[in-house]
């Protein structure tokens, strides 16, 4: 299984290595919107709402058209996310607001948001943000922050729970390595 | 393996039914658009053209917005069909130029065509055609045409070379049954 909890400093969202060939071994695939983070929150706010799965060949019909789509594994956070779903591509992992390793300014992440959460509820949450206007040349731009820390400043909405941080398979898949001989 | 020939008459183009969770086995999976058989040649000559697989996520990225697409394993006759590849979703098999098996009227079937190749050059070949006006008000439906029947009546273009046709997954996966058996 490759999913991993990070550990320390209470974070609950699932962080996923995906491995090569993944999109595969499970028996169910799921097909997503994807937006440039570049974009800011315009294609957050634009990407189709409603992703049904037609029929038996599991023809995916959007509600409406898109450019940008990946194909994930059904792994279990993303159960549901045909209404409101939608993937943010990061080039690096400076959005999130852990920095556990070295990776975070190395490696490419996808953001799983679920936009029917916008709601900041839970402290020990994760919300996908567009940053504030903060005179640093920065402003509109996405990251992810945390639900007790919204809350100490008192906001109140998000443009969407995250569900699940993937990373980019290795190119070794041996498993004997750990991120650091890796690297 | 999931391929099988259709034996008899010479055809060429590969057959295959997709298993339960094959989207799966394959380390590589392709995402193509897809087309109605309902909407004619209309959507045929409007979906997305290029459609690019952008960086370690595998992110489709096509030309425009598609709403429909379909995720298939990265079989070797889908291999090169991210310019000009195209999918039609038919009610049933009765499209096809033969009639094998029973099978043709009871399933679905998704036929894949490459519309970077619309010259009729092979009689063995198969075609996505729009039949012409006949005078049944079955005009500009669409029909899987032999070549050298298309040759014959002196047709020199398609809208694509069909490439595979691609049956359901069976709900049983018994490999001991035969069509015959199940159905």
């Amino acid at each position: 299984d490759a999913k991993e909890e990070e550990t320390g400093d209470g974070v609950r969202v699932p962080v996923v290595r995906l491995r090569i060939g993944e999109v595969a071994e499970a028996t169910r695939v799921v097909v997503l919107p994807v937006c440039k983070a570049e974009e800011r929150e315009r294609e957050i706010l634009e990407a189709p709402w409603e992703c049904r799965t037609e029929g038996e060949f599991g023809v995916v019909a959007a509600e409406k058209g898109w450019k940008r789509w990946v194909v994930l594994p059904s792994w279990e956070p993303l159960v549901g996310l045909e209404k409101g779903g939608v993937v943010v591509a990061f080039a690096d992992a400076r959005a999130l607001p852990w920095k556990a390793n070295r990776w975070y300014k190395e490696e490419a992440i996808l953001v799983v948001a679920d936009r029917g959460r916008k709601e900041v509820n839970v402290d020990s949450g994760f919300y996908l943000m567009a940053v504030a206007d903060n005179g640093d040349g920065r402003s509109g731009a996405l990251k992810v922050e945390r639900g007790s820390e919204l809350k100490e400043r008192g906001v109140g909405e998000s443009l969407g729970t995250v569900v699940l941080v993937v990373r980019p398979p290795k190119e070794e898949t041996d498993d004997q390595l750990n991120d650091e001989d890796w690297e």
